[in-house]
């Protein structure tokens, strides 16, 4: 298990990622994410700022739609971290129970289609092609 | 590759939903992925019956934003065939060039912090647990 | 695009897996998987020995049903390859297009409800951990 | 983590699923993956019918071998509460030790079989496009 | 298939990429992921930021080294575009046939041996928790 | 959970193994990994003997660098024992906590771009065909 880095511990280059997920969020709270990937500070800066510019820059996608396609992601990689930090932050924005529901549905019927398709190795139809 | 069932020399089962794809999508074009998997019958009634049901009917989702959910789990399968055609779909309900790249981008992000909390072997917060 | 080592250019290394695949299999061809990864003679040796010995010794599950968890895992991979060879393996030992069918319709429904498990993030039951 | 919705608070509507699958699984429990599902009752339904379909309907692969597939595809994805729900599931239809060991040795060759494929970029050989 | 995005005919935003991709790798080719991702110019100018400082500054890994990690990652996701692209910057880079052949057991390998862990359900050592 | 071998309730041939695991890692301990599959004993052998051939022979690719690959693709499919088990194995060998953020970096970078090339639907460069 990776060591967490405390605000307190932390070198100055830390510390301005920290103070600006802070300023961002509008909360005191720095989930175990950051303070794990804190031990590489270049991955850390470079990794908010993508996660900034991706997830609340203004765009076409609203925010919490924004959320269910990350969920719908991190539940088809089984990854365990971010389906529990990224279903928290749905909540969050709004996401109701149906909602969920709703997402992990398409989500699971995505997964069983890809390998229907894959298994009965179906050439892509010449109107999908343009 | 698959032997691709046409409507004319398909079982009656199979041509009830040949029929009904036609009616629901109002379109007369069958892609190739049904005319694939009606080489199992009761895999494609039953699917057809999943797919109209959780891309189609009613619900807190709206259409659109359930393609860019099919797209993200298809990319993160590497799916070429479902992501040609959902993508197909997706154009025809009015995604952008700019969703499009708003969409990837999301998706490619929760990959790389997947990857990252895998890395790591962060420890989920408590906050997130309940 | 990988370089295929035919049996006449072959070292003598070579030749004797390929000789071996052919007395194993009876049949002179040799498929384009082991002309790829005669590309590093060791992995050739390992790999034939491998699956010789898991795919074709005396063993609780027969040869036939092997195919098909071969093909199961090559779906949920999404390798063409393996999907093309398999597919036609399972087909020289007696696989039917039901069978086919069945198969794949295991595997996706397996794939559909892996996501729903992570997804909604359940607890493995007691009585499952003994 | 999941709300567990139990038989005594469930809506009608779960529990006309939760009496189906005790009736055609003969035993009163109901276990957790059902339990958490059932916090969207549709998805519930569905997946319960594409289930009892897929895996308890007559067909030309047995019981066991079913289950085996379900490992298989399960093991490779690493979702744990689906390894260890269709392990016990396994062993309860008469799966082995030995045959527990002869499927993940076929499932691990797969895995290791698939990567050499796409790492040396393999074409699909003619004989295997027919 | 998406556009491809031709130095004449875009943006200064896109040039300005292209320029800078010419620069660090002292040649004029500009590979089709680029041109590709340049259809959202953020998401072009982000993986270019990330892929140069990851792949191409100074760092405790050497270069030939990061090549070869990008390959085992894209040989377990079976990236067709990705494994082709890097397996020529690798040879460039001075990657022999040897080194491919060890490179891709060892990937290969490690998918046998993550699925055994995985069907096995073998708990952490202790020892490996510290 | 699968039940662990001990040395002294071991047959022969697994003790065979087991001195032969502690005589080349020059150490007394058996991790879990071979305690589980110790319950297959041809899986055992075979296992160890390809883990041995590639991550312990003489080769171009160093040992420290065998094992940052191995961990890649443990991060890329998200196995939890094969990451704690080989990032120990990494540190024992010399690998830095810089270094591991660079090769997670890696790794989560390639997860990321793999991603993008598929979404893109990005032909392969005719100067990587060759």
């Amino acid at each position: 298990m990776t060591k967490l880095i405390e605000y307190e511990e932390a070198s100055d280059e830390v510390r301005a990622v920290y103070d600006d997920i802070r300023a961002t969020r509008q909360t005191e709270y720095i989930n175990n994410f950051w303070k794990s990937i804190a031990n590489h500070p270049p991955t850390l800066r470079r990794t908010w700022e993508t996660l900034k510019e991706v997830m609340a820059s203004p765009g076409e996608i609203d925010p919490l739609m924004r959320e269910l396609i990350y969920i719908a992601v991190s539940v088809t990689n089984g990854c365990d971290y971010c389906i529990a930090s990224h279903t928290a932050a749905a909540r969050a924005k709004g996401m109701s129970d149906t909602m969920l529901g709703e997402l992990l549905a398409i989500a699971a019927t995505a997964n069983m289609t890809n390998r229907l398709a894959n298994g009965y190795q179906i050439p892509v139809d010449e109107v999908f092609k343009t």
